[in-house]
């Protein structure tokens, strides 16, 4: 496995195989895990990016806190027998000076964008250039990132970027919570409790399933089940058009239901699509 | 010559030259023919982009009256034997829903940037997705739009675009009037009173040779100059840090003298370096 540490160095890779990328922000877990079988499914040459990305985080302590574990990732990775990893320093993505910032437009402002301002905008720079220094032909996300799926997307079309987005759905620890960086950080009671926001989106589909449309009481009916556990706080629980994220008060499939909700000090999104 | 309107069709392109962009809005004119040659030089397959971005314009009816003659165009270009021209429609770049947008910071938001608002955003939409969609290895702009060759050169570094940017000098006509396809839009009077652009420009040179660095007072001199013509109207007199266009009291090379003015309806600029 190849380790390139500087951007002129990516240039040197050659290989008559396409290109895959799979960024991630490091602390790999068994969410990046299908991201890299998927794209080794594909028989592409693979690349995983690691790079905490700071322009993305709105909260200097949440990106401060944000877990890391540059070795450990490693030794998983040459396991899997990824071609290359990309894990460039701050300031070689970031030098002195730098301003450039990309906005993506409505689908970027609301839910997780309205929470954490800046976030998708810190985003579509970064993933702008990663594809642009690695010049990938497919890259792969995870569908639990829903909204910032969409707006990688939108990034794609619109810059006329040329990569083919692969989204993989969401992976799920036995209790059913969406697997995830941050839970590494959750105790016991906090992780027990997190249990309620993927129970929550099964009974808003249930619902839905059973012919009720009205966003407003399925709102509430998951929002009373996640607040059972004290030890929740909602961010938000949003129905929305899949295509353009704006809430909708009847559902009309596809239909994106999605929520973020804070378990002490960590702060977890999970979604689920209705088509 | 390969005339391109379509962006899938510009993955057809093979050659094994490497490949050189020229942007252009059209109106082809001597200064254009300057970057096509110093194209030529390099040995490159030249591909000459025609389009008038909209997304440019602060003002509507400048982006109406930009001069326009496509047929004219695409004769001279098969004359000076052009590989190929890329001429898209809007809703090629632009299809329904495009909302995104790059800021290239402070050096956008100053000269140009603050009388034209969102002028080099839309510059940066567009050169980003002219680059992603040609992939050029050189492109070439002129001297004249010098906030316009920054800006690009930032973002080019800055999104890791990895074109390499050329600039060529400013070409002027015979009484030192920086070609521009708005010259066109100029009467008699106007086009002589617009002289005094590039004279004051020289005048501002000239003082500093002489070893004053006093910023206002050149200035001033300088509007003294332009403004003998009742028909000129100045938006700025600029005399700015070439690396940051920060505008400094006293000169310390390499400084940029840049100015706007108006000439009726037409909006004029031009600039000249002190190294």
């Amino acid at each position: 496995m190849k380790i390139i540490r500087k951007i002129s160095e990516v240039k040197k890779i050659q290989s008559n195989k396409e290109i895959a990328l799979i960024p991630t922000m490091g602390a790999i877990h068994s969410g990046h895990l299908s991201l890299i079988e998927k794209a080794k499914e594909n028989g592409s040459f693979n690349i995983v990016s690691i790079f905490v990305n700071p322009i993305q985080f709105a909260n200097k302590d949440e990106y401060k806190n944000y877990p890391s574990n540059i070795n450990s990732d490693i030794e998983i990775l040459k396991k899997l027998k990824v071609d290359a990893i990309f894990v460039p320093q701050i300031k070689e993505m970031y030098p002195k000076g730098f301003s450039t910032n990309i906005n993506i437009g409505p689908i970027g402002n609301v839910l997780e964008g309205k929470f954490r301002p800046g976030h998708f905008s810190g985003v579509a720079t970064i993933i702008t250039k990663l594809f642009s220094i690695i010049r990938p032909d497919h890259a792969y996300f995870g569908q639990k990132d829903a909204q910032q799926c969409m707006v990688i997307k939108k990034l794609n079309n619109e810059l006329n970027l040329g990569v083919k987005i692969f989204i993989t759905p969401t992976i799920r620890d036995n209790n059913g919570i969406a697997i995830s960086s941050r839970n590494k950080n959750l105790n016991e009671s906090q992780l027990k409790a997190a249990e309620s926001l993927f129970k929550s989106l099964c009974l808003g589909k249930k619902l839905f399933d059973k012919g009720i449309k009205n966003s407003k009481y399925i709102k509430n009916e998951m929002e009373k089940l996640i607040l059972k556990s004290e030890v929740a706080k909602i961010d938000y629980i949003s129905i929305a058009n899949f295509n353009n994220l704006e809430e909708i008060d009847e559902i009309t499939p596809p239909t994106l239901i999605s929520l973020a909700a804070w378990f002490g000090e960590t702060r977890l999104i999970d979604n689920i699509l209705l088509k």
